[in-house]
Parts: structure tokens; C-alpha cells; sequence
């Protein structure tokens, strides 16, 4: 975690001992396109219109297609790449917000920063503020994330 | 929403008005496949060896390979039908936890209650209680959803 | 079946006895993308140029690359919802005919007509007049589809 | 067309003029995984549990997941290559009839006898029976196509 | 392999007896499209934001999203049709060079030429110059490919 | 490049300057699944029966049905993650062997040695040996590659 690359950082990159809290990360972006959508919507099975028909996006409020939520949040967790050996699982997301759309051609980064972390004796918990944002700097989602981290192998 | 047939419910299928707190739903099966793992994986770019690596995960505590959780909450949205043009938008989550692990021929079904409905005027907003739950009644994750929901057309 | 909503129907989507000749319905809209073709011919195999090679299309008489016949043909069928335990089987297809071309960006529905049902005793046949049409309300396929259809739980 | 190698033909290789009635051809051969059930249902947004809930699928006459009938019949167009240039357009279908299940392993494969050619003037239409089998020679779906077909370049 | 039809050839298409040093080959095209990256980013889990991210690559040499190296050689494999029982292995390549990057919308063609072929008894190997051509001649990629092939069944 | 964990180490994650010969990397491993050849098969368009024929590839010296080489090869780029700013760009391929076959249920991953690095003033040149293994240690596929690295930013 926090190691500098590319103007950037990565976040859960390291044991529970090496984490502090107030360490920031930065991910890499990726672009969200018409493909992305239909392949999400497939996956999902989530044809809800306001992602999938042009027409009928068209007359919503948002004008166009936008990217589904899930889709944003399933992005989130590929933008930031753990180590194998140091996440044990994924134990839960609160006050998840998504607070702007993502369109067709938007790219979306992920900023964490670690806002807490409990020592559980043999593995340790910590607990993540996400940002999802855009290329315009526009925030897209919040969300408040928690995992169980290994300690280093002795 | 709450429309009987096949043994079971329909969630987010009716106009604000038509929604009663304690309405209750039950959605068809998925059988969650390796394919599944494999694609969600490749949408996401989560590649975490817990998910993707039959020998790895062999050494967990899992003792075998196990679907993302957001592999489980993006299906458990396509298990969810919504009519075109009540819902206005998705709000957010809460308390999302991942309570059992899915694994590979597990069958998912989402089992939601009405729990909070709120008028704001031009459009309602509810509040649903989920639960993921497998084919041995396992729940696998539960979680608290948002979303605005229209009025009836005039 | 018939139920309305969003200024359309569904089909398919009551038991046999609840269904009766001249029932209409119309499904929500899909937009047939780029990804769309590009993902069909990976699934299908079909590479034909006309669909695949935007050089070559060109030089047809469609002038650009065109969406599969079959293509148009499976989304319709993900287009109109089944109610688990309501269909038994689908029987087959006739007079099945292509149009209109599909075009990347198109937005296709499904209209269907319930012209024929047969008592065969333990469950029914029907007989459904189905047409794809797009968001110029052309006709880019009719087609004449027959489903075994389950009789009401007793 | 009706070129021989690998103890098979292939149809449709060929230009208006050297097509006879009563060419047959065979495909080479596909199997149907479960990757390719789970892809189709994204693709085409039909869930139906028959295809994609092991649990519903067991409570059926199958006893087990099938594959979709538009699946099998989109996977025969794949394995008929048509070379470029000779295919005009495909006309439509009569006749589809799905005949046995097709369930995950087996095998498909095409095989095809032209039944009728008639000339159009600037180009030929074809009509030709086709025959879905699999590995255990099971006819799993039949069907007539037609397709209009260019006459040689002079 | 060689055999003529809309102006161009097939390779790999006969057994070993029937190739002949200097055949020449060219395969039908492919476009590649926004799709296409965004799949193999996602089947080979290679998100390299030249690939990837439409703001990155705006501020590399390119200016914009390139295909992986790897996507080219992927689909060239598919462009050129091997008939079953003719190959028995791909044993390896030499010389792989990518010459010139592939944009969203170029259209890909292979164009090979059999250079040597090696008699081993049971099966003979082939080597064949491989060169990946876009719609405006450039070569994008050059290759040295090598097979082991059958001989003809007696 | 070359920072220790989870008892392996990752390539191509430094500047050029950085580098040095005789550097070792070891990525983490990726399970190569049914779907995986299905969805590489349709990616690519090569069907090649030994690929995607159970009945076919039951009667090859392989006995059953074998993962695409270029399909390990995309999996291989993958595995090695490149951090964004660092690689300018992928030159191209030497000297690659597909040495043993890769079944359904494998579990592949990448080992690499810098074996040369030529600085060319803006940038610098490195080759890296990369050997493919399985889960049993076999080497299914070796290969020189070459790429042009960044130089630190001043």
C-alpha cells in the first residue's frame, strides 16, 4: 500500500502492521464504455432501460445511458489490485452513495484512504473510504468499505 | 411488486402508490457457475486468487474457490426485475455483509421486504431489506437498498 | 400475460387458462450496439464479414455492417420474460423472416399476438404471431412461435 | 460447398452456379459447456430457469439444465462457414423444430442437404434442409433455411 | 490451403503433401472495434492503460487507445481456418514484431506465405511469414509461425 | 520489479534505471477453466476442434481437449501486471515454444528473468525470458520477450 507510481498510489498492497491510518491511495483508470454496459447488463441480467435502450434513456432526466451502480462498483474492486496472501475476505460495504452518473466514455479512478484499523489478534480488520471519480474530478460514488487483513508471516 | 405466481413474489414492479410497507418478494434461482467466476473476474479485472486460483484457494480457509461478493450483489440485481419507468434511480446500499461464501453450483435467490416508504413529493423513496440466499437456505449477504420510485402516470 | 404497464405488455407471463386468443403485448426496448454484433459472432462463431468487416460491408447493398438474423432473433427472446413454472417448452419456430436490417444503434421491442391456443389435456399449446421492430417502428422480423404452456397449480 | 476432408462437407461454399440439389454437407463439431449456456443467457437476457437454475431444473421433465433452442440454432450458424462474397443475405427459417435436449457436453453438429435452387436473375436463392445432431446422432433440432446467393463474378 | 475465391486464399487448409513452398494466402478481414479491446482487456486480464484509458493514452506517442499486441496475434489465429484433422500442433513462433499500432475501427487482415516445409515421417511441420495488414496496407504485426501437420489419411 | 511477497515477486514494475539483469519474477497463478477456452475460442474465432470438441480432441494424442497456445500466451500478459507509465510499449516475441499442453482445471503462472537491457537514450530496451508453468511445474510455454521501458521522470 502507498508505494508512489505514476503520480499515483495503491492501496492494500501490504500486512496489517504496515498499514496506518490516513494513508491514501490512487488508482489507475479506466474508461467505461458502450461494451462495458452491455456486458454488465449481461452478466447481471440487469436490462433496466435507463442502461440499455437509447431511446427510452433519452427521455429520462440523465438524457442518456448511464452506467448501472454495480457496474461502477464492481469497476472499483479490479482498479484496486490486493496482493494474494494479505486480504483473508471481504467483509462489507456501508453508506454506499452514488452521487453522480457515469455516461458512456467517462473514466473512472478509485481514491481510498484508510480511515481505521483493529487489531483481531491473529489477523487484523481495516476500514476504507472510497471515492469513485470521474475524469472531471466529479465524485460518482462513496462508500465506506471494511476487510480482514493478514499480519506478515513470521 | 408483491405479485404472487411460481410459489413467490416480484419486488419494485409497482408504482409508489401500490407499495405497502411489509410487502415481501422472492425472486427466480441463478446457479452460480465457474463461468461466473471466470467472467465477472474479467469484467471487473478482480482477479484476487481467492476467486480465480484452484490451488491457492485450496490453502484458504475456504478451502476452495468462492464468488466475489460483488459478483453476488450484481446478480442479485438482475434477479430483480423492475418495471420500465417506476424506478427513477438507484440510491445507494447500507450495511452490506457478506455473511456466507458462494461457491461454484451454489443456486442464489434474492428475498426482499418493503421496510421504509418515503413521499417526497414528485416521486417516492423506498427502502428495501435483502437477503442472499443459496440453495440450503444459507444467507449469503444482506443488505439495505435505496431507490426513488415514480408516481402513477396521470 | 396482457398485464399493462409503462404503456406496454407482456407476454407469456399467465397459465394457459388465464390466456385467450388476441392478447397483445409489447416489451421494453433493447439498443443493439457495436458490442452487441461483436459479441454474438464471438458466441455463435458467425464471422461473416457482412456483420464483422466494416471495409466490406461497405461495399454491400446495406452499405455498413449489419446486426445477425439470429442475433435479433435470441434477443427477442430475452426480450419477452417467462414466468418460471408457467412454459413447459418452446416447440419451435415458423415462417421466420428477416425484413428489415438491424443496424448498430438500433433499438429493437417485441409485439406479440396470442392467434392460437390448443387444449392437450395435462397442459396447452400457443400459437404467438411475434414482430421485432425497431425505434422506426419497422418490421425486421415476423415470426410464428409455439410454446408448451403449464395448466394453474391445483 | 460439398468439398470433401475430415470425412465431412461443408455448405454454402460456393457460388449460385455450382450448387446442385441434393449436395449434403456436415459440419465439424461444437460442445456445448456450460460456459456457453451461462454466455447465451447473458447475451439474449433469457434467464429462464430451465436453462440456468440447476435446483428449478431438476424439479423437470429434463431433470437437469438445457440449452436454450435459440442457442443451438445460433451456434449452427457458426459451424456452417460461408466464404465472403457468396452469401447475399439469409432470407428466414420454416420449420424449426427442436426435437431432443440439448444438455451441457454434448456435441453438436450440423448437417445439411440443399433441397431446392431457384434462379433470380441477378442472383439465386437457396433452400436447404438442416439437421442439428448430436454425439449420439440424436436429431436435437430440424429446420428449412433459405439465403440468396451470388452468381460467379464474370 | 491456396484455394482462390473472393480474391483472396485460405492457409492450413490441406494436407501436408498438398502444400508447397511459395503458396500465398490472404483471409477475410475483421474489424477491430472498442469492444474487442475492452474483451481481451478483460479475458487476459491486461488493463494497461494504453488499452484502457481514454485519458492516458490521449498523452502517450499514440493519442489515443492502441490494441494489445497480443489481441492482433489472437485474432489473426482466428481469421485463418484450419481444417480439422489436417493440423495436429502449433508447435511456436519466431520473429513476433508489432509494427505499427491498431486503432479502434481498423480492419485486420492476415496475409501468409508457406516459407519451408520439413518432411518428418508420420507428419510433416510447416513454417510460414505471417504478416498482419490493416485497411490501409500498413503491416501491423510480422511473424514466423511453425505447425506440425498430417498427411493425408490412406 | 522484483519486490518480494506472498513468496513471489512481479516484473516490469520499475524504471528503467532500476532494472537490472539477472532480476527473477514470479506472478501469482490464474486456473485455466472450461470457460476460459470457450470464451478464447469465440474472442479469437478459432474453433479449432481440439479446442472446443470433446469427441474430437478425446481422439488426439491429447486425449482430451487442450487450452489454445495463444490463449496462454494472453493469460501470461495478464498475470504480469505493468505499472501505467513505465512500459512505452511491447516490441515483440522470440523463440516461442508451446512445450506442454495446457488441460481444463491447470493452474498456470509466470516466471521471468531481465536477461538484457539496452539503454537508447530516452528510454531503455529490456529482454525478459518468460516461462509458463503449471501446477505441476511443467513448462507449457518459454519465450523471449522485448519491451521498451521509461526512464525515471526527473
Amino acid at each position: 500500500m502507498m508505494k508512489k507510481g505514476n503520480g499515483g498510489y495503491k492501496v492494500l498492497d501490504r500486512y496489517f502492521e504496515e498499514l496506518e491510518v490516513g494513508m491514501r491511495a490512487v488508482s489507475r483508470g479506466r474508461t467505461i464504455t458502450e461494451a462495458d454496459i452491455v456486458n454488465f447488463a449481461a452478466f447481471s441480467g440487469d436490462w433496466y432501460p435507463l442502461h440499455t435502450d437509447r431511446e427510452f434513456a433519452a427521455g429520462t432526466m440523465f438524457g442518456r445511458r448511464i452506467a448501472h451502480g454495480m457496474l461502477v462498483m464492481s469497476v472499483a474492486t479490479g482498479l484496486v489490485p490486493m496482493k494474494p496472501g494479505v486480504v483473508v475476505a471481504f467483509y462489507g460495504m456501508d453508506k454506499v452513495r452514488f452521487t453522480a452518473p457515469t455516461f458512456i466514455g467517462d473514466t473512472l479512478r478509485v481514491e481510498a484512504e484508510l480511515i481505521e484499523k483493529q487489531d483481531k489478534g491473529a489477523f487484523g480488520v481495516i476500514t476504507v473510504r472510497q471515492e469513485i471519480k470521474n475524469q472531471r474530478n466529479e465524485v460518482c460514488s462513496t462508500a465506506i468499505l471494511k476487510a480482514a487483513i493478514n499480519k506478515k508471516p513470521q
